[in-house]
């Protein structure tokens, strides 16, 4: 897999649900523009990859599951993503969950994948910052209309959720996030030299870089495209 | 808590079992001489941290365990630590463990603590470089002989190894981890004002040294003292 101008493909398995993902996107996003990378953003579904897999949510875990709230707001802060812990986590993330949050990503990665990057962003921010809903369609308009994606677009990739094209893409990519290795996310893959390299987490950026004969400059590197946030 | 010298103090509680916490242990090792800090070398029992708080070892996900194997490698690789896989990892980790591996580093801790780091290390590279036995009276001896503690002192802490102050001395340090968060190894905690900072894993150390006041340099930083290795 190669990317336009000899650009090396660094593919990120995603859903909104996970917080160490949307971290470990906006480190993505900002490389982009200073590593010779293209960056396919594949949204996934999270839940189908933890039961396929026989893995558990870290935080079913009660030590681990403190832990990483303070790990989460360490990173954030380090990090620059204005990442906050939803008021009832249970129910948010692990009762309601992100199947149409996420086949309308999905939805949008078909119709305008130029959307992908924005809209996933605010579905983000709504769960992981403004502790809002991305459950219910006006949720999920209302990420679409913050990202700029004009109001009759997003009814129709709205509409589009519940078909078979839609639910089958979002089936198939987390498919082949599990093919490659994922039990988790964020699933970083990186294609090098025709073989793809597994990265899981939001802290393995050091030896991605190394391994694509890169930089790592720390989650805030110098901005030289503008600013994604 | 506070150093020598005005020197933060970071404790690392580890076991031999844990091959991230081999990584871990070689950074702080290397980082000692270059960071204002002092580190205090923590002998804990992993097994006893993962039963009490309800974790499972992560191997026990296959498609978990199998990037592990990867993950470990690539790691290993880029920190320049000699790790290698064991070759029967259920056996030799889940099955046999290092208890009694653990209660002699930690009588060693009592009567030689300036060996603490040297048969550590010793006993790290006989389970996870060259596929030995660290359970027998026999692996402990040697792998005290190779670190330099003279045999008859090495003999004097085998018998120490059944004794109540032992036994407890090892079982208080892991309470200790516990009472700080920790649920795995390594479990790495910062004292900074007198506020104690768990971090978890040995992918934290870039958030560390921004706690620290001190810059990360990678794995492996221009050397200023005589090489562990």
């Amino acid at each position: 897999m190669a990317g336009g101008g000899g650009r090396k493909v660094v593919e990120l398995f995603f859903d909104v649900l996970s917080p160490y993902t949307w971290l470990g996107f906006e480190v993505l996003c900002r490389y982009r523009s200073i590593w010779n990378i293209d960056v396919k953003l594949r949204p996934g579904f999270l839940s189908g990859i933890i039961h396929a897999t026989g893995n558990q949510a870290p935080a079913m875990v009660p030590k681990k599951g403190a832990y990483m709230v303070h790990d989460l707001q360490r990173l954030a802060t380090y990090y620059q993503v204005p990442l906050k812990q939803p008021s009832d986590f249970f129910e948010v993330v692990l009762n309601k969950g992100s199947l149409s949050a996420m086949r309308f990503v999905t939805a949008i990665d078909m119709a305008h994948p130029e959307f992908v990057e924005s809209v996933s962003r605010e579905l983000w921010k709504r769960i992981w910052s403004t502790d809002e809903d991305i459950t219910q369609p006006e949720s999920l308009l209302s990420a679409a209309q913050k990202a700029g994606l004009p109001s009759e677009e997003a009814q129709k990739m709205l509409k589009m959720i519940s078909s078979p094209e839609v639910k089958n893409r979002l089936r198939d990519s987390t498919e082949e996030a599990l093919n490659y290795g994922a039990f988790g996310m964020p699933a970083i893959v990186a294609h090098v030299k025709g073989t793809p390299h597994l990265f899981f987490g939001c802290d393995r950026f050091e030896l991605l870089a190394h391994l694509l004969g890169e930089k790592w400059l720390g989650p805030l590197p110098p901005v030289k495209a503008k600013s994604h946030m």
